[in-house]
């Protein structure tokens, strides 16, 4: 059985979930965000490619509504009592056999949250899901009921955490030894990859992103890998991942001899990176890191070169994205505890230079301020 | 420039897409599918993890609205000529922006197509869409509208699908050879998926399935890995995938001495994919093609062990999914062509006995008939 918590630890998260459901006056919660599913029973798929539901009943009650291929994988990988199957065939209405669902366990006339913020409720199973609960039950947004839980993570959660952070280490020392003249950007990426797999670690949420040259400059995946020039920078940020954890690193590692405007972008970002860590503890809050990030960007010249955000939670998140809920943005009120666990990304870019320059490190907030996770240093990399 | 097709070729799909937008009495096309963006404009990004459109005029007219961080992506990876940007900020409306954008094009009061089945538009982004446009424009679904013209490949996409089952077969070499007593999953999995990456390929649409024992019952990815038993079973469900198009492959693999009903298993289904591939020509439906699976599948007692549907086309598509559109599954109308590419999965499972096996490949349907493209048998390979 690939479960990977205690039964106590799944119990005491329904629990927590069900006391906000009745506070809020709801009668239960349709979930769709397979990140809510993997965290209140452990059930593990990507079978959310299709229109997959788990009903949670305000008296603790938890149901399955998913495809015949889905069936095995809730029975081994998770704690879900009750599977139901629909059908794949044309004209196949598998939000009506949710109502359906619903109605025999007396749902009619009752409030209901609904995760409508999920890869795996389309805007098209939205409208077939309002479609079909139209007059049966009254619907309202609750798409961050659950993660609002899951950003604190509990003692067990953080052995994982750890351990993928440990894990993006040994991929980090893969892109540093092996980023010369002439590598091929995809053995860098196999091997990267590589290292997580073979220390037990998952695929990331979202692919790893890797680019040299111009491409240095990107901050997304793209097909097509080419091999490094014999003076040239290499931009990886990726996750090590560990029961679906994540722990995020960013480098860009520089070939050859390096120019002085790459030097002064690294210290900038670096001392943006130090501002950032001074500001993430209990108490403050998300908008206020990003400020201290802009502040410190700005101050070392670097107003036009930055993102309009520097980072966000890491968790559980399944494919197609491992930036969890909430984002480090101007502005965001969400206050920051002990137990979460945050990717700051300092992204440097001079387009006109054609140079990137993007340190990036996960930190885990703790009483008194936060720890690194990772044990490299955020020295610049020359080769 | 990571583009990997001439500006002919974007031109021809663009031209073909904007005749049937004038032929359905459209004005536009709202785009949310990022397979549907790349095929007509190269643009190549996981950024529609955010909200991100791609508006297509019936003049031909092309504008991405997206986030920051991939301005940069859409520049060095597509021909979009014009990329507009939304900003992070608390209670940002990009939906709004949109609307925006659609009033300056002269979209107001016109009728627009929309992508609703897109993992990149979730039910809440559809719900915000249909506030920001309403009474501003008339809306339809047309999610399948770019994907009908998916479906057939070109030549030069024809290139890249056999390029992905040649690095399917050689992930399959390494899983064949290394499925021995003691193995570690992990490493499997690494050795797998480095062959795809270092022979110049992509990331799958979902993460390649793999699991041994008990585990080798399940068609969907899982975290936690094993090693291999003296007598045991490992299932490997993994796409080679080239500038992302997909070739996917499968197999259960034995180690140690073989079950005399895992051979009965394997023999109905291979005779199974023999039956499929003589449906699979130009002419017949996808419909038939499922039928002619369950047909070979009970006739070999199999009728309480197989699935609903038996594989499915292969394309473009981006994470969480490989399973391109459309599905073998019975009575599907959809009428087989020269230039597809499906995959086909003969999933037997003995639930009772613990035993799977789970031949698949991907086939070219040619003028005549169809072209497995794998140049690996299906014979039981036992370690």
């Amino acid at each position: 059985m690939a479960i990977h918590f205690e039964p106590a630890e799944f119990a005491a998260r329904q629990a927590a979930v069900v006391a906000r459901l009745n506070e809020r006056g709801l009668d239960g919660l349709l979930m769709f965000r397979q990140e809510s599913m993997y965290y209140l029973t452990g059930y593990d798929t990507f079978g959310y490619v299709y229109f997959q539901c788990l009903v949670l009943g305000a008296d603790g009650r938890l149901t399955l509504l998913t495809r015949l291929p889905d069936k095995r994988q809730a029975e081994m990988t998770s704690v879900i009592p009750d599977i139901r199957i629909w059908e794949d065939r044309e004209g196949a209405t598998p939000a009506v056999m949710l109502r359906d669902l619903l109605a025999e366990q007396g749902f009619a006339g009752k409030r209901l949250g609904v995760e409508y913020e999920a890869y795996g409720l389309t805007a098209r199973s939205g409208l077939q899901l309002a479609a079909a609960l139209d007059g049966f039950c009254t619907l309202s947004d609750e798409s961050n009921l659950v993660s609002e839980f899951r950003l604190v993570k509990s003692p067990a959660e953080l052995v994982y955490v750890r351990r993928a952070a440990e894990l993006a280490d040994l991929a980090l020392d893969k892109a540093n030894t092996m980023a010369v003249p002439g590598a091929d950007e995809g053995h860098i990426l196999a091997a990267m990859q590589g290292a997580i797999f073979e220390g037990g670690g998952d695929y990331p949420g979202n692919e790893f992103i890797i680019g040299s040259g111009p491409e240095a400059l990107l901050v997304r995946y793209h097909a097509g890998r080419r091999k490094l020039d014999a003076q040239d920078q290499l931009t990886v940020e990726f996750a090590g991942t560990y029961r679906h954890y994540h722990a995020c690193l960013m480098r860009t590692i520089r070939v050859g001899a390096v120019p002085q405007r790459a030097r002064e972008m690294h210290k900038v970002a670096v001392d943006a990176m130090a501002a950032c860590l001074e500001t993430l503890r209990p108490g403050r809050t998300m908008g206020e890191v990003f400020d201290a990030h802009a502040k410190a960007m700005d101050a070392g010249g670097m107003a036009a070169h930055r993102m309009n955000a520097c980072g966000y939670s890491m968790g559980t998140t399944f494919s197609p994205n491992w930036m969890d809920w909430p984002m480090f943005f101007t502005g965001n009120p969400v206050v920051i505890q002990p137990g979460m666990v945050f990717f700051l990304h300092m992204i440097t870019l001079d387009v006109d230079a054609g140079l990137a320059m993007m340190p990036g490190q996960t930190a885990l907030v703790t009483a008194a301020g936060c720890e690194v996770l990772s044990k490299r240093s955020l020295d610049l990399v020359a080769n």
